[in-house]
């Protein structure tokens, strides 16, 4: 048995009983914190809270958490952080003032990021993710989500998946995967569109699904990209192989997108930028997690996501990164925070629930992380010495990240 | 002698002529760089650069930069660092919706940070301004600004001016004080405006000028707070104390900030949120430099300062970070360049101009820093390894800067 204590914790935060697998509504702002407590992890798992008077008196290691807050690790529950190559002279040019649409002739935009990543090898791909999976994990992210979508061709996707998988296996972090060849739809299939989709269809997921490389299937579905019809096509293929459906949707208009993730389930549909107040009913009625993507809209210049709205409609947001190179290169969640508080509105403790329980809703992990309970992993971040949580989104361009344990490990130490 | 050699440097950045003191309009985006490049420190100052076929053999310390960009430190030039405690309730209170007058009802705003001032000890101002100069100086930042203003007496702001000369005699960082008594009107002044503008002048000023406390005198001239009647009368009163006037001018509204601080010859006027075509004419007339501060408008979703018009109209425009604890909470400069290009349309060179050579020109440090000059301080920053300078504010989450090195020493180093 191997046992750590954290002792004198200020306030331990986003204290849950296990039955309690996300949060809604007004409960987002009303979650249980425990002042002066202790947390004790054993075996990699939570194995007790309380005040700190009842705090057992030896552990093989013990932390003084003195002045500071615990918490869940950050569970960002969407990004696409396997990626070739930085696009920052994309950047360059829409400073110049170039259309989304010049970019994309001066070969940018996905596609762009498609041909450096055929041009990857897999370590190449493994070695940058992992370096990003470090970065994020500095910041307090201890669970995550990774799409494929850049390959756009079978054996591009499998590769980029081969690589998700790899990083499950060479990490404490919890990964989830997710098939996404539905990004785009690439250079030799523009005429043809309806036969990418049947490519996805025939070939891709049977092959994703037979080497078990994927948990959930995702389809870029929004103005200019694809259907409604063809969403609905792709994620029948994928149910019946056991995939579950996610869904990019309303970020760029409303095509339906809401609809159809809610129609088939979805576990969670992503960015929302583009929602109505019908679209908000209709998300009450089901059992899918809008999950807003608040660094996308500021790193393009895009309205946010109405997250207070849904908030007092009772709806259980979740935040995430959408960490990927083209329209948000940043994998920062307390920077995510910040804007959802500052942007979007969200109380501080708001968004603290939608970055861990309401996370792992999103992604299938609320058995297992998202909140301070008993049995789940000891995935934990310690903040330095603050005196409210509010600290946390308050300092936009700090880390008051200190401490972060994954499965019980400490995996980073924030030291100035 | 001292000595330490920079090899192997990807691209060496803003190199100027020790007799070129800021960069203006289409020079911004066009300063020289070197790539393959050394850097040779002696004695804390720059001794030497070229290609590095040129690298002398040997040095007391060598460090190779291979893979990474060298820079001059960033030099921010506003600040109010120090401050006795952070606003986050307030945070919490402008989410909920509060306008500024109920905000500053409840206790909030400037008067809020000048009483909870009033009840710090020197001591414990001085250790969290510490604190927060180790943190800045982790993202790069060697030279430094800071403002008296939250004290409003003249005790509290002597007090405040103690503890920046206090500041710069226990670091390397280079710091200029600046006095701002005029932040404010207090609250036992509040029915008898004139009569804290005669404090200022018969008491506050000549009492910072015997202590040689100041090298700045600065306003607030802008909707309800300074005239520039008023401002124009501590002015003359600090000039002829030798202090060199600054402002805050046009953040709220047009109240003719800009025009008084042209008059009186000031080094910047700040902020600029609301500037005007004949604004930018008067500008460039005139040696004072407009510093822009979009962590502010960030913070507080303000309009941006307009960075491209003053640019394109041939003004050398300044970046700084206005770290404060009710409008800035951050001293984050590559933050501040994230800005500046997604939100300013400022390119990324244009960026580091501003934050180098033309923040220094904006605190009167142009002589002794703020570009990769022969003579000058040795204020360094090495990145990460990048491929491109515009890797910097792309990654708006990240800090990219690896090594930190003040007056010939290495202060900070990031490892992940």
């Amino acid at each position: 048995m191997n046992s750590l204590l954290i002792n004198n914790i200020s306030s331990l935060e986003m204290v849950l009983p296990k039955e309690k697998l996300q949060l809604k509504g007004e409960e987002m702002a009303n979650y249980k914190s425990i002042e002066q407590s202790y947390l004790l992890i054993e075996n990699g798992k939570i194995a007790a809270y309380g005040k700190q008077s009842d705090a057992p008196e030896r552990a093989d290691k013990v932390i003084d958490a003195s002045g500071k807050f615990v918490l869940p690790g950050w569970c960002d529950s969407h990004t696409h952080l396997v990626f070739a190559a930085s696009r920052e002279t994309e950047f360059i040019d829409k400073i110049k003032g170039l259309s989304y649409e010049e970019i994309a002739a001066n070969g940018g935009g996905i596609l762009n990021s498609a041909k450096r990543l055929s041009n990857a090898t897999e370590d190449e791909l493994f070695n940058s993710a992992l370096y990003r999976l470090s970065e994020i994990s500095a910041t307090g992210t201890t669970s995550v989500e990774i799409k494929s979508g850049y390959g756009l061709s079978v054996d591009a996707e499998l590769k980029m998946l081969r690589v998700i998988k790899r990083l499950k296996e060479n990490t404490t972090l919890n990964i989830k995967a997710t098939f996404l060849g539905a990004h785009a739809f690439p250079e030799s299939y523009k005429n043809n569109r309806d036969g990418y989709v049947q490519l996805i269809i025939d070939e891709m997921i049977p092959k994703v699904a037979d080497e078990g490389l994927a948990d959930f299937i995702d389809v870029f579905c929004d103005k200019g990209f694809f259907t409604p019809e063809q969403t609905a096509k792709i994620f029948e293929a994928g149910i019946k192989h056991n995939l579950i459906p996610k869904l990019h949707a309303n970020e760029l208009g409303e095509t339906g997108g809401i609809e159809v993730g809610v129609a088939y389930g979805a576990r969670s549909v992503d960015h929302l930028e583009h929602t109505s107040a019908e679209h908000i009913e209709l998300l009450k009625q089901s059992n899918t997690t809008p999950t807003l993507l608040p660094s996308t809209a500021f790193f393009l210049r895009l309205p946010y996501a109405p997250a207070r709205k849904m908030i007092d409609a009772g709806l259980g947001v979740a935040l995430a990164t959408d960490y990927n190179p083209g329209s948000s290169p940043s994998g920062n969640m307390p920077f995510v925070l910040s804007l959802a508080c500052i942007y979007m509105r969200m109380l501080p403790k708001e968004a603290i629930a939608a970055a861990t329980i309401n996370g792992a809703f999103a992604m299938g992990l609320e058995q297992s992380c998202g909140s301070i309970s008993i049995g789940k992993r000891a995935d934990i971040l310690i903040t330095k010495p603050i005196e409210n949580i509010a600290v946390l989104p308050y300092y936009f361009g700090s880390n008051y990240v200190e401490t972060v344990i994954s499965n019980g490990n400490i995996i980073s130490q924030n030291k100035e």
